[in-house]
């Protein structure tokens, strides 16, 4: 890989070779993070550039990713998710430029399809058959989806307690499911010792320092969508933390190579009772384990495996933390989806739970232009969408059922019905 | 709109003005459809100024769609879905170039957004505040999604065996829904008794013939990523009959402004215990109504209400009918999944059983281009892909239950797991 110098451990420092096989620093065991010749990027992949290409998916920035350039790219169309601006969302939380990044639209329908495009990427490139993973659902589906198409075996492994709407996906896809009982930390345990012992392809984003450069190009369409301006916050669910110390790596390499003139700052959102990443951030203290106690179970990690990098993340970006309540949670669903169509997961949620308890306190400016990302489909777990619908603060008309009569029809829009608007 | 001639009846021929409110014919009550001026929108609609235009939505094709040039357009990305070669697919069918549209990514998961697209741009347009429709489900969420968006309000009609995932989607976008103790037909009857007294913007596609000029956009596109030429074959499941009538009157338009130099044969799948269409086509004889019984609910339509304008398109075609059992949707599921990582709702994969079908019966050339339009998301209905996975015939690897212990993992592979292989 030409663009690419080397593999740097974020604890000791140390250098790897680009290719290395080892996901973890040799010397210390801390993860490592992929580092390009950005002089060499910079003149190959600029705006003009950009402008002619006709590649909408996360592929548009290949010289900015850790893959061959003979390397068969996966055929599911990945990324360049849409970016809208939430003008009605933004006048209830008194945002004037808000916008919603909705990758609840990738192929298997969360934005763990960009890591997993990586995954297969490199994976077939290395001569690979099987690839695996655990995860709490996400990132094995577009793992099991994106090998699937790729051609690849897939064997995952799920924390028993995975939304069914997850666990079936993996079915479809032809995935070898191993439902694990216990919780995330004895699945990503399992799964470890197996990847070992049958030499599959690790596509632990925890481990895998690739992933998280597939994940960063949400952030290079966030930028390039917003005419190569960096917005000044965006929000991010944080679970594993691999999800955040990606956006922050897109932003950094577009600054790094001229194409946006400043950073963001990142709000780092996370359930109240599963807030490891946040409390070590607001005690300045390390992080330590905590209960994985939320419905919002993309981001239910105790134990953050990209823990560190993730504080990196939000300190370098001079970045906010808000911890949420699932009620505010399944009340940010409602509010998204009445005023802006889009329909997002608990955690997919999260981050816009986080935004609006931050604007009710004070703590953005209204006119700053701040990122939302959606980082999960609402139709993954549709049970808690259920419960959404009927809590108290639900925003919503809700429903009514009657027999096919138009007088019946009459007598509930008469009682109340047709005068609630959203 | 300059672009747009007249509505003419498709039972007597009688013209009407384009932007006429009645949407049925004034003296006969047929369906109208849209005609178009080709000479206008020749000169205007062509390659180059594709090439260069950078609206990678449904919108792209604006000079072929009923609306103002002034319009404000709907805020959802709707359409460009992708298409994606099936080689693994086509090579267990015995087809050398098979294709997936996989129109489930679209911003509700439907191809119903197309034509919802149009109904909120036409209705806001029209200065409306409410639309409304009766629906399976997809339209209806597409509908409530859309109007969410683009800031209106909507009251869905859905018969009460519309699957949870689908009402859950209505309710997050803060529709009213009206959940009728009915079949299909009752439903319909009841939002149109409703629609003409509240003076609501009418989305049901039967009546309104703007919404199948929406869902024709999925065949502009077809054209357009296979390099601007028409497949052999454009295989569609077929319910009310809107969405064939659309494609079909895609592929005409394309063909009169000189975009394409041939037309498909259209492949028109239903199920086998609920197919009045292939029915009539298959025995020459009239529309006569069936039982709605098929687990692929979006198509399970006894009375379709388009379903001379489908049976017109499937006639000038010289289309091919297959119908298929609920067994053979299911499978097609766990096929299409484990081959090409795109999930399918049961309705959006039966286009994909049919030419399964169509193949092993030696119908469709080993050489000719052939899409398969899959036209939901599978996750709009994961009880059935339950189901699927639960078949004999399901393709995949399965999942296995263990406690967090790698010995019972090596056992588990040792007995057989490992060798599932898809």
């Amino acid at each position: 890989m030409r663009n690419v110098i080397s593999a740097v451990c974020i604890s000791c420092g140390a250098e790897h070779e680009a290719d290395d096989a080892a996901y973890t620093c040799k010397k210390c065991g801390g993860i490592l993070e992929v580092e390009y010749d950005y002089g060499y990027i910079k003149s190959r992949l600029t705006r003009e550039v950009l402008a002619g290409r006709q590649d909408f998916s996360m592929w548009r920035y290949r010289e900015l990713l850790p893959i061959e350039e003979d390397s068969r790219l996966s055929p599911l169309r990945v990324g360049w998710s849409p970016l809208y601006r939430a003008k009605k969302l933004g006048e209830r939380l008194g945002l004037q430029n808000l916008y919603i990044k909705d990758d609840g639209l990738n192929p298997t329908a969360s934005l763990k399809d960009r890591a997993s495009a990586i995954a297969v990427v490199r994976a077939a490139h290395a001569g690979k058959h099987t690839v695996a993973c655990s995860s709490t659902g996400n990132a094995a589906s577009s793992l099991a989806g994106n090998a699937a198409a790729m051609g690849l075996e897939s064997f995952i492994f799920v924390p028993e307690r995975a939304p069914k709407g997850k666990l079936i996906q993996l079915l479809v896809f032809g995935a070898h499911v191993i439902s694990v009982k216990g919780n995330y930390e004895d699945t990503f345990r399992l799964s470890a010792e197996a990847i070992e012992k049958y030499g599959w392809y690790n596509r632990n984003a925890a481990i895998n320092p690739y992933l998280s450069e597939g994940k960063k190009t949400v952030s290079l369409e966030i930028a390039e969508q917003l005419g190569f301006k960096a917005p000044d916050y965006v929000a991010v669910s944080v679970g594993d933390g691999c999800t955040i110390a990606g956006v922050w790596k897109g932003f950094k390499d577009l600054y790094a190579v001229g194409l946006i003139d400043k950073l963001p700052r990142l709000i780092s959102v996370q359930a109240s009772l599963c807030c490891p990443v946040n409390r070590a951030i607001e005690t300045k203290g390390p992080l330590e384990p905590m209960e994985e106690n939320t419905l919002a179970d993309s981001i239910a990690v105790g134990v953050p495996r990209n823990g560190e990098k993730a504080l990196r993340a939000i300190r370098e970006s001079g970045g906010l933390t808000v911890n949420v309540s699932d009620e505010e949670i399944l009340a940010a669903m409602g509010l998204l989806g009445v005023t802006t169509g889009v329909f997002g997961e608990p955690a997919g949620v999260t981050g816009t739970a986080g935004i609006k308890k931050a604007a009710e306190q004070g703590a953005l400016p209204p006119g700053a232009v701040i990122v939302s990302l959606v980082t999960g489909n609402g139709l993954k777990d549709t049970v808690s969408a259920q419960k959404a619908a009927q809590e108290p603060s639900f925003p919503g008309a809700g429903m009514i059922q009657i027999p096919p009569d138009l007088d019946v029809l009459i007598k509930e829009m008469e009682s109340g019905f047709g005068n609630k608007f959203s």
